[in-house]
């Protein structure tokens, strides 16, 4: 335990912002020192925006995403493609894929993906309301938009099965070289992956 | 300017938490998931936190630290050498100084160091109140614990002339091989400053 340098409300603060991802106790140090010294600026916008966000942020019960309304305004976005249902992992993976702006359809977020060794199993996940979801439908397709892992494929495989007997299109992204790739820089999963889904000029 | 994924609260966030130091837009994301997803352990209490230090952190009119009184707890600590004072160039040095332990001496933190090349001058640092501390008195010794630096060691030289014609004893921290340093990693200004330092064994 290292020797308190500031007082009890200076030093909670570092130790909760050494809670934060990738801050540790050292930038949770300088993180505290920057809010101090841009009170006005930075520290009180931020208090009010955390206050704020505390109070309006919900989890949309239809998709799982985060929003201040329930069902969020993905679901009632009249302008998207009801028939389309893109599953994700994580709202972070909703995020990234409304950044790229591809797509317009609605989401599913699964919170997570199996994972036997993290002891993550179907009960876990947001799958039963997936099926709901499309059981009601009317969906004509779902994308998995799950990582190229093994968690991410392993949930894929299950979630194909549990869609089996719907009468929909299962789908996933593709597999290759990412934009901007070097082919010697790829590993040989993605380089057989990307020579098998080959496609015409 | 990327799209706008998430509502306005978690947008308003995401930027404030991008203006931290050591976070860019990416990991801003990162961590305002990270705090959604845990609402009540993390999110409320780093909001409290934050609303507590704002309402109660000053800067001590003294030295320049920061602490929820002024003059500081250091600066009112009756166990401290009042002889010895140590001028450092921010409260992150001070926080060092103390992490250390080694000192049991008050402080005089400058609020950065004279650098042309920044614009920052003798008249942005805390100087003057410096010399009228010495002035004042009684002060046997001033540490310039300054970084090792060009900006560090041209301000120690500044505020040693400044303090020239005072009765007091300015000195400052050895400079050489660092704790668990190899010889074959360091520069050779530190090398040449180790062996024209070095002492007998």
């Amino acid at each position: 335990m290292p020797r308190a340098v500031a007082g009890p409300e200076i030093e909670r603060l570092i130790q909760l912002l050494a809670r934060l991802p990738g801050l540790g106790p050292r930038s949770a140090r300088r993180v505290a020192l920057h809010l101090i010294k841009k009170r006005e600026g930075l520290m009180a916008p931020l208090a009010a925006a955390l206050t704020d966000a505390l109070g309006k942020i919900v989890v949309c019960r239809t998709c799982g995403n985060v929003d201040v309304c329930d069902p969020c305004s993905i679901c009632t976005d009249p302008t998207r493609d009801p028939l389309t249902l893109v599953v994700v992992a994580d709202v972070s993976d909703l995020w990234a894929l409304e950044r790229a702006g591809v797509l317009n359809a609605r989401y599913h977020v699964l919170g997570g993906v199996l994972s036997p060794l993290d002891g993550v199993g179907p009960e876990d996940l947001n799958l039963a309301a997936l099926v709901d979801r499309v059981h009601q439908g009317p969906v004509a397709e779902v994308i998995l938009a799950l990582g190229a892992t093994v968690d991410g494929q392993t949930t894929a495989h299950y979630v194909t099965d549990l869609l089996r007997d719907l009468p929909v299109k299962v789908t996933r992204l593709a597999q290759g070289v990412p934009v901007g790739g070097e082919l010697d820089y790829l590993d040989e999963g993605t380089l057989s992956a990307a020579i098998r889904a080959r496609t015409r000029m």
